[in-house]
């Protein structure tokens, strides 16, 4: 077995963290085989970590997984707080159930710093989802995950396709700049917006819309069915008027009730209905080896920043010349100037 | 003078292209203080070469230069071929001369590949306008300008900027990436739309249309005016839903006419409201200074990758592992892992 799996890192397959024994990576990748959840959770925290030995044993993991099959669905869910994320992800997740798929739901929120990695904020949160064993959430890692959220993510990603669950839910809050790279790691985007649209209680950056595949209106429920109807029609008018990417594809605008779960099986077919169309124009595999790609490039260039600027000297070089150029002192011409003279010395070119 | 000039650089003023006599920095600075359009040309030529003596050339000139002013004013004029961009620049250029403004017109068009450089193109687009002592035009560059067109708008700007041209508009047709970088460079946003929105003619992407402030529905005149009118509701309507990065500033929706020149000043006046906006919650001038940075920093880490990826050995390196991956030989984990290696190797790490 150890000859078909490590095949790209050349690692000991017998390599573990020291101080811990038998969990080696053969203990991982069979745990994640056998559908282990728990195994999944510790296959996360390895790849959260932020020790060069964890690390290590992360990637040797990662490395030593399956390809990710095509029928696994990743698909992002952004909506600002207060829109009922949570009890839609659960409505939807147990409706995913239903029709014998297996959810897995990563929340990213840079906003909640509270529980780092604990699983106990989720637990509470999706309590029915989070108890079935078809289902896996796992709530946002703090801000400081090494190479950056939309790196762990899909990492995430790959592990919970490798323990079985063949449709992901990456759940943002759609405020900063890395959830909006999040969709760089998806298939199929959906916004989650509140009835009252234009009323400024929104909050959703143009950035966010620009995103979406497929918008829903939650809490289309009791009262306020008459204005997410009022809403779904002004976001149905507005979307007319700018393209989506994949020429042929009109945004849908989708009421839903989360609590009355209602919807959601509009949502799940429109869904389906996004991806088959990308697989009839051979853009959904098209779109994913070109977002491994970008992830490749990106990464590699942040290695060697990261690699480069632990250099002292450059780090130091770095910090005087940004403090110089924001006091006025330099211009930016001359400050870019003098950097790439260091960058030479050092890389002796 | 040279001791003023020059700070920066450290380079000799006399310094000069071999085989030019004579026009050296001095010649350049003195030109640009004359508002000699001829020498601005000169200077944007140089920006432009790929030639390593010139770029040293162009970056003493750079660094020579005094301050960007505050009261000059930068403006993006987005739009799809065919919404009479043109036609609409020229008048709002006149119209601009007319309220003692010096205009400086920079146009990108990455899709024109014929005229590269090259002055003619847009002496007979705007025949009246390039006319004007006053107003100064330059086409696009060719694709491949060093350091991306983005970089090189930025540079073309504060060249304007020294010879006085104090209402600088740059023209995308916002098909590209490069050109959404573009909007990193300027003050106000403006996107050109022609009369009969929704009807799949306009072309627009989602993330151009996020990055504007003033819209404009051009062609507002004899037999299409009823429908640009009907344009204009529906485009104000659409952008209520979405929010503004400034918090108070609702787009406005103009409908000018560049043949019957109307609607002129309500653009001038909605630029200047703008402006006006961001200098009273102390965004002018902290934007730009953000810009600046970033320019830094993304330049820094361009020249970085341009230097490390001179190496034979990396380039090579890199090819052979990017023809891996895209051929599934190898997953994105291990090929980053590689470059890391290779990365340390380099720089004794």
């Amino acid at each position: 077995m150890s000859e078909t799996y490590h095949k790209h890192s050349g690692i000991n397959p017998d390599f573990s963290v020291p101080g811990r024994k038998q969990k080696n990576i053969e203990y991982y990748v069979q745990g994640l085989r056998e559908r282990n959840r728990f195994v999944l959770s510790e296959c996360i925290t390895l790849i959260e970590s932020k020790n060069k030995v964890k690390r290590i044993l992360a990637d040797a993991i990662l490395d030593s997984l399956p390809d990710s099959k095509e029928n696994t669905l990743r698909v992002g869910i952004t909506g600002s707080p207060g829109v009922g994320k949570s009890t839609f992800i659960e409505s939807f997740g147990l409706f995913l159930i239903t029709q014998n798929h297996r959810p897995a739901i990563l929340a990213i929120d840079p906003s909640s710093q509270i529980n780092k990695g604990s699983i106990l904020g989720d637990k509470t949160r999706m309590q029915q989802l989070s108890a079935d064993e078809n289902a896996y959430i796992r709530p946002s890692p703090s801000n400081a995950v090494l190479g950056g959220i939309a790196a762990y993510t899909k990492e995430a990603i790959q592990l919970c396709d490798a323990a079985g669950f063949d449709f992901i839910i990456v759940e943002t809050v759609g405020v900063g700049q890395s959830e909006t790279e999040v969709d760089n790691i998806t298939d199929v985007n959906i916004l989650l917006l509140q009835p009252g649209a234009g009323d400024d209680i929104q909050g959703i950056k143009r950035g966010i819309v620009e995103n979406a595949d497929i918008f829903i209106i939650n809490k289309a429920d009791g009262a306020q069915f008459e204005l997410a109807r009022q809403t779904r029609s002004a976001y149905k008018n507005a979307l007319q008027l700018f393209h989506h990417d994949i020429s042929g594809w009109t945004c849908p605008v989708i009421l839903t009730s989360a609590i009355e779960k209602k919807g959601l099986d509009d949502v799940y077919f429109s869904i389906l209905e996004y991806v088959s169309l990308l697989k009839e124009k051979k853009l959904f595999k098209a779109k994913r080896q070109l977002q491994d790609f970008h992830w490749f490039e990106k990464q590699t260039f942040q290695k060697l920043q990261d690699i480069v600027f632990q250099h002292p000297e450059i780090k130091l070089k770095y910090a005087t010349i940004s403090a110089e150029l924001q006091a006025g002192k330099t211009s930016a011409t001359a400050a870019i100037h003098t950097m790439e003279e260091v960058f030479r010395k050092l890389i002796n070119l």
